[in-house]
């Protein structure tokens, strides 16, 4: 049955759409990491995120704190970044350590270079319709939905969830794809019957495999935004990342559908990449490339 | 019958609980209204903003400025109300004569003093769903809601239009109250089903009675927030105003439903007037006044 929808697929294909917008760009974009403390899951990404970086033909910069960095230190780094003409990006990695205050930290991030689009002014571009950074994880969701059912247009997308950095941002996002939402929730009544209306299914609650076989209407595409650390059967002591779907049951029932690992996930760095070449070119008033339009 | 909603009366009272917040502040908020040109409808607009400031007890001050006023000309004054400690509502009266770039003087104003909240910050804050400055019409529109269903928990609540002004905002601020949230529009399928599967149905889509009986679930509420001119039968030459809701058919089916005009109309300035006094609070750091939680 192929109605997988191979994240790690798509997710290079924009990769090379990058890399070939970037080799036609006048410029280099460059994009700046922050990371504070040494968590190891931290690491490894922005690990991958330089990697990719490079990869697609852009400059990246890292800037390393220690776990003990004050907040005055993190966000002097982070003035300095704004400051510098030649960064385009400028990327937080978060969690921060718990004695600073992110969102302070987050605040400081010039909007224009706000590649994560956390910021409340991209939040605001996107309710607004105007051009600005979205935030990664909806856009990649979007893009993978596109992967599998082309045009959106008057689909019923369903977003289970409300979080400020996905459910939200991913029902504007599909709203932009024009695509009837609905947004449903903790609150939500009838929850299966709401889930089961859905020609996309989004998933974004951050429970494991709450989303049974018997919420998903036959054909639907389901989008799994969950990324869950569930403790292994198989090896006592380990952990495995399951999504917010029953995927196995699920993929019976489903059109097309989106696994953990190796769904959303992988798209999420590849979206990074994009906002930073978008942020380049609106930065340099140059036109954004077209082969970057969702 | 009784199931309109009276927008007159419950402006009046809300009117009341920000004459009555005030009268309890340390200080009297200022609500600045900037003016440019002499369209009529704006000149009636904005004296009754003026009226109902003072009448709840704060202070206004009035910006005039000839239709021939330049784009440096506008923006100068936004700065210096900015500027202005004692000033803790901004509003510049729409639409801007032709020659304005009004995005660009929205784009001035101080978030903090955006009791309008058109700013990208003050749309950022309502996704982000931190506290700031609401919009004045939707805010009115889910008071109304309130008013006549009481607490919105789980109900249904079905946006019909998407506008940057209203239907977006709206649709965020009825998920603020819990609801289940569907945002529809001229792209959705079997419109008058989505429709009917409303306990609250808000209209705003500026199309004089598109929303007709059949459309509206037996016992819903719903919320109309079009105010469409149309030409008068009666009296040739004139014109009358007239919702997106087939007010005299909707009306026999609803649970609840407000009039145009008379609805959602004399909110907004109720709204404005609640902002101010949120704006004067947070910027002085004084907590925001309980009665006027919604």
């Amino acid at each position: 049955m192929d109605n997988l929808i191979d994240g790690k697929a798509v997710a290079a294909q924009t990769r090379d759409t990058v890399a070939k917008a970037v080799a036609a760009l006048p410029i280099t974009p460059t994009l700046a990491v922050v990371l504070v403390g040494d968590d190891p899951a931290s690491q490894v990404y922005v690990r991958n995120k330089i990697k990719f970086t490079e990869e697609t033909g852009m400059r990246s910069l890292e800037h390393r704190l220690p776990a003990t960095a004050t907040q005055e230190e993190v966000v002097a780094i982070v003035r300095a970044l704004n400051a510098d003409a030649e960064v385009d990006g400028i990327l937080v990695q978060l969690p921060l350590p718990d004695h600073l205050d992110s969102n302070a930290v987050i605040a400081e991030i010039d909007p224009s270079k706000d590649v994560d689009g956390l910021t409340e002014v991209s939040a605001g571009r996107l309710v607004l319709g105007q051009p600005g950074l979205r935030p990664c994880t909806p856009t990649g969701s979007v893009i993978l939905a596109k992967a599998a059912l082309g045009d959106l247009t008057s689909k019923h997308c369903v977003v289970l969830g409300r979080s400020i950095l996905v459910g939200k941002p991913a029902a504007l996002m599909f709203l932009e794809q024009n695509c009837t939402v609905t947004i449903a929730h903790s609150r939500t009544e009838n929850l299966p019957v709401v889930c089961r209306s859905a020609d996309i299914l989004v998933a974004a609650v951050g429970r494991p495999k709450m989303v049974k076989s018997e919420w998903v209407k036959a054909g639907a595409c389901v989008i799994d935004i969950g990324i869950n650390r569930v403790p292994s059967v198989k090896r006592p002591g380990q952990f495995r990342l399951v999504g917010d779907v029953d995927y196995r049951k699920a993929r019976s029932v489903a059109g097309a559908i989106t696994p953990v690992p190796g769904g959303v996930g992988p798209m999420t760095i590849a979206c990074l990449l994009r906002n930073t070449v978008l942020a380049a070119c609106d930065r340099r008033e140059i036109d954004r490339p077209e082969i970057l339009k969702i």
